[in-house]
């Protein structure tokens, strides 16, 4: 069957229509798993490949083309926004992330730069209208992370355990943390703006490190920030989601956040997590990742329990809990896909 | 006011006893952080510390005498049993444990050695031994790691951001992966089996990665290791912890493994985690380890806010939701042992 973007069985979804079978995508799904980007990254570094929007648009496309895929999410990468802001960064293998010069202080706060969001980041929004041009029926997903898991980073200088020197400055200079959450939610909420001006047809916002947060933390120090980002995104029309990691006991502090989908990792039965969010919003996930390691007997096990839980309420998005890996079998992505239209067909 | 250790508030408070008022001691807390500790440090490595009886028996008693303590825990780690398996490890700076033979087929699951637990880990017994001849008035805690979290850095080779070769293991290769647990189970219910001979007068097993489960894995491939080890200790008499982090979904799995008291982190507020395990438990935690990086204000807050949603019941142990970090500044060690004691004092 053939749909229009806008009357795709994603978008249905984030809007809780029904749908003809449950839409799937795959968070991390632009290409990084798949042979032909594994192919392109011998040439160009992540950072080479986000900043060409020909190039980001291919791997943008890459499973798409491969997979069937509901929904395409942009190729780009949450820290983007950082070296506009004045913050240098580069991936290093095995160690992500490195932070150069991480803030920790005010006057770290104080020397952030605002963002002219279309001249420092105008590719990401070229990579988007290539796309909307080349993608008829397939809706596109935008995104930017959520201040806190921005900020994590921006704090720490790379990936945490503990977050120990971001919760400091929490507890310790609130006056910073908050100054900065203030400069860093602007450049974000700029940035997802115009990415739905460019044609970003829903938005995704990322607290991929939310879950290291207990609820009062989150709700004075990593919530109203979120917040802002949610309420603009969510002014403008296109449907919103919002995910975490590890948040099982933030949830309903999450959709007080917003969002009209909320993500739901692995660690919760789908259908729990559904009650905790309320059926006035809907849900997406909740596959491991690492089940796309296993045989097709496991996953098609977990596909229907997934499914079972689901029970063709309107506002299921399946996905996995957490971004896919490198290395994942493409045969196993290719069969989950089709498992969730064929089981799921109503 | 002094008891004898048996009388202990801790050993009470493990037993839902009334207590004078709420016991407390920190996860990690046999040292690592504090200055004595350190200064030790620069003469030794840690695996060379634990493999001295005085020395380990030392450094156990250090936070006892410095903060009064309501427990002691070994000076030990859950990765002593390694080496008589025949996997050997070191701890690298900035990296963690490092497995240089990582278990990951059939024939290196054949390969492990069973242990003669007095002959290779005496060591230990004999740290127990000193430790409860010097200690009249605290009780001493043993421990070992649950079989998934022992069997995670051993499988992985180290630490690991998403279990992907451990989970793979079990989805694809689940007949290695159970003769795998058995053999390990074996050798940690002896190692917890001789602690407790030797005089550990309540036992804790760490799980501390099993968040990294969700219930059908924890419920088939890693409950019923735990519960092997539960079962054999609660079987002595002495009490049983049961600790876990980022768990919170699967807390009544948790439960059902066994323990007399099962871990609280700090994501979820003490009373709801406390409802879902039940007052048939005690439940240890749950200040997040880096709120002790924060002001006597905020600390004072967040430890009446604890004791307040602990009401207390009889069966709390105060305690930090997840290990003690390193550089922790032990003047906020101080004062949150003496704030639990005077803000529960009944």
């Amino acid at each position: 069957m053939t749909n229009t973007s806008e009357n795709s069985r994603f978008l249905k979804a984030c809007r809780r229509e029904e749908v003809d079978a449950t839409p799937v995508w795959f968070m991390r799904q632009a290409g990084r798993y798949m042979p032909e980007y594994r192919k392109l990254r011998e040439k160009y570094t992540l950072l080479e490949m986000v900043a060409q929007p020909e190039l980001a648009a291919e791997v943008t496309l890459q499973p798409i083309k491969a997979f069937k895929m509901d929904a395409a999410i942009l190729f780009a990468d949450i820290l983007l926004p950082l070296k506009p802001m004045g913050v240098d960064f580069e991936f290093v293998k095995g160690k992500g992330p490195q932070v150069h010069n991480p803030v920790r202080t005010a006057a770290d706060v104080a020397a952030l730069k605002p963002v002219d969001t279309e001249a420092s980041l105008g590719h990401v929004m070229e990579a988007i209208r290539i796309l909307r041009g080349e993608l008829t029926e397939t809706p596109l997903i935008g995104f930017c992370g959520a201040p806190f898991t921005v900020a994590s980073y921006m704090i720490e200088g790379g990936p945490s355990k503990d977050y120990r020197i971001a919760k400091s400055m929490m507890y310790n200079a609130p006056e910073v943390w908050h100054a900065f959450m203030e400069k860093l939610t602007t450049v974000l909420v700029n940035y997802l703006m115009a990415q739905i001006d460019a044609g970003a047809q829903a938005v995704q916002i990322f607290d991929s490190w939310v879950g290291a947060l207990n609820g009062p933390d989150y709700e004075a120090f990593a919530m109203p920030y979120s917040k802002r980002i949610l309420d603009a995104a969510h002014a403008t029309g296109v449907p919103v989601i919002h995910f975490g990691v590890g948040a099982n006991t933030i949830l309903p502090l999450m959709k007080k956040a917003g969002g009209d989908v909320i993500g739901l990792d692995w660690r919760i039965p789908l259908d729990k997590g559904w009650d905790i969010v309320g059926h006035d919003r809907g849900v997406q996930g909740n596959l491991d990742p690492v089940t796309l390691f296993s045989t097709p007997e496991l996953l098609e096990k977990r596909v229907k329990d997934i499914l079972r839980r689901a029970d063709n309420r309107p506002g299921h998005i399946f996905n996995v809990g957490h971004g896919i890996l490198q290395h994942t079998p493409n045969e196993n992505v290719k069969a989950v896909v089709e498992m969730v239209h064929e089981f799921s067909k109503r």
